[in-house]
């Protein structure tokens, strides 16, 4: 093992549970087109399940659940009628944006365009 | 939904499949983990082991052999008696460094430090 874990002035510790719980939050299956889209702007459940390509009904209620959990996801009621639903990024989601921008860019350099998402 | 998707010179789409392959690739249960471990070192298969906090022997063979088959992580081989196998980020792996950095600044202000990773 090398002691080489340092990048300028950054440097990387071999564990840390913040980062672990956070990576594994953000990469679970799904979470991540769905906190693109809410980065893209407030979106309503269709209008989700719409923009994400194969993501059923059933795993996009039980994401955006867990996400509220996490603080990440709002959950803005209009009363109606039509009650009107909007899901919006609190500040802790909201912050995502210039955290997750990086990863983006690596993966325009990196990734293939195939069409089908991570095996599981 | 608002059009709002800009940030600075930054702009999210809604839907980016490299995106949402390298996420969930980077985001699989203990692969960030993992690539944090590496991003700090090279190591040997018993130091990643010793280095996360309970991952088991046979998720981490699997999960190494997964980032190889992505590219990400390499496999050296040192001739023995006693032979000797190395892990090692390739050159996609280690843009990770700069790429994953954000996120980790993120985790520290906003992740709690709770022991538990993840549920899934």
């Amino acid at each position: 093992m090398t002691t080489e874990g340092t990048h300028g002035e950054r440097s990387w510790t071999e564990f840390c549970p913040r980062f672990h719980r956070a990576i594994e939050l953000v990469g679970k299956r799904w979470s991540g087109a769905i906190l693109r889209a809410l980065l893209a702007g407030d979106h309503r459940f269709n209008e989700l399940l719409g923009a994400i390509p194969g993501l059923s009904d059933r795993l996009l209620t039980e994401r955006l659940r867990e996400l509220e959990e996490e603080g990440l996801v709002r959950r803005d009621i209009e009363p109606g009628p039509p009650l009107r639903i909007t899901y919006t990024l609190t500040e802790k989601g909201s912050e995502l944006r210039d955290a997750l921008w990086p990863l983006a860019i690596w993966a325009e350099r990196w990734m293939t365009d195939e069409t089908d998402p991570v095996k599981t």
